[in-house]
């Protein structure tokens, strides 16, 4: 292991991708939802347009209606958690601080916690930041707020350029790959880009390695 | 009841003397220092005195040595809840999202609820605001980050200043006095100041009020 547990104090999580899953979240809010006759298949037919319009949301780009954001909103407050999510963070939380790192708004983050059981100790990253993911400020406000040095926090995330920044920061890294992040043949990062801190096979896999 | 519960999403707590109870975890922290030989009496004794270095650290007075501020925000990660509040906390989740909205930083937050099994939704307030309570900024940026209106927002205190300030910017008030936060005989808000929405004995009491 490349990585001393006991210099790590906080673990700062991404949060889409690595911490919930997205697509099959949204594909079966879709399906769900087709059943029921709530919505038109078009409209949640195609993850895709689904992953663009969290882009917009999370970009403040306008120009949808209130309906529309009001809407995709709810989809993404209800994304589900990975099987081992759970379980790995109840056992990571013995141990370290768990923050969130993520893009997604504070509110966006707290009402898929309470939906899903996720023990977090702290919701921090953009918003609380003011900037988003890559920049800078998001990872070291993030530290800063736990009382903590960049390298006294592990980053983790299914996302290599993730992981290249927090690094590039002075944050310590665990590389938990999500292969069916995009679905099957999807384009996931499968492998580590760089010899990360930690490489980990699911958040039961990262306990087992920092001793959990 | 002046409030209806369903018109509440969020309660946003105080928590030095409404959540924890800060004197008696001092005078205890001092006590069983004293005893372990850890420090001498004189630097203990006095809960005065750890009120002002308290204060010294939230405004971010300088001029005390790293060794006496990291001593400082040890012993205050370190408070005990109020009987009261765990068990009332976790009836008031089932239904509420939880936030804090202290002048507190948000380590000391995080830590004081991990050694205390405080089930915070979200760390919110004065760090995440950059605005100390009683200022505006405090108030309307912890709703604003949760995606809630003022008047979706519970402020919760047993404070009647802190209540006002909360109420002067559109929150709803609810007043769970402390009668002993100062010790016996302390200067305690023990009455309330105005006509608050909710005005309850204990997290227990509160959870009832609320319907929980």
């Amino acid at each position: 292991m490349a990585i001393d547990p006991g210099s790590i104090q906080a673990l700062t999580f991404d949060v889409f991708g690595t911490v919930v899953d997205w697509r099959s979240s949204i594909i079966r809010e879709g399906e769900d939802r087709v059943r029921s006759g709530a919505i038109g298949w078009t409209k949640l037919d195609d993850p895709h347009r689904m992953a663009l319009d969290q882009l917009l949301v999370d970009f403040k780009i306008t120009g949808l209606s209130e309906a529309e954001i009001d809407h995709l909103n709810r989809a993404w407050h209800r994304l589900e958690p990975w099987p081992d999510t759970v379980p790995g963070l109840t056992r990571l939380k013995r141990r370290f601080i768990l923050a969130t790192l993520s893009n997604g708004n504070v509110a966006l983050i707290v009402n898929m916690a309470r939906r899903a059981g996720l023990p977090w100790d702290a919701v921090l990253g953009a918003e609380v930041a003011r900037h988003y993911k890559p920049q800078r400020e998001a990872y070291l406000t993030t530290a800063a707020m736990l009382g903590l040095r960049p390298e006294q926090c592990l980053m983790v995330a299914a996302h290599n350029g993730d992981l290249a920044a927090a690094s590039s920061f002075g944050l310590r890294t665990a590389f938990v790959p999500r292969p069916t992040e995009h679905g099957p043949g999807g384009e996931a990062d499968v492998e580590p880009a760089r010899d990360w801190d930690v490489v980990a096979d699911g958040f039961a896999g990262l306990a087992a390695r920092l001793g959990c």
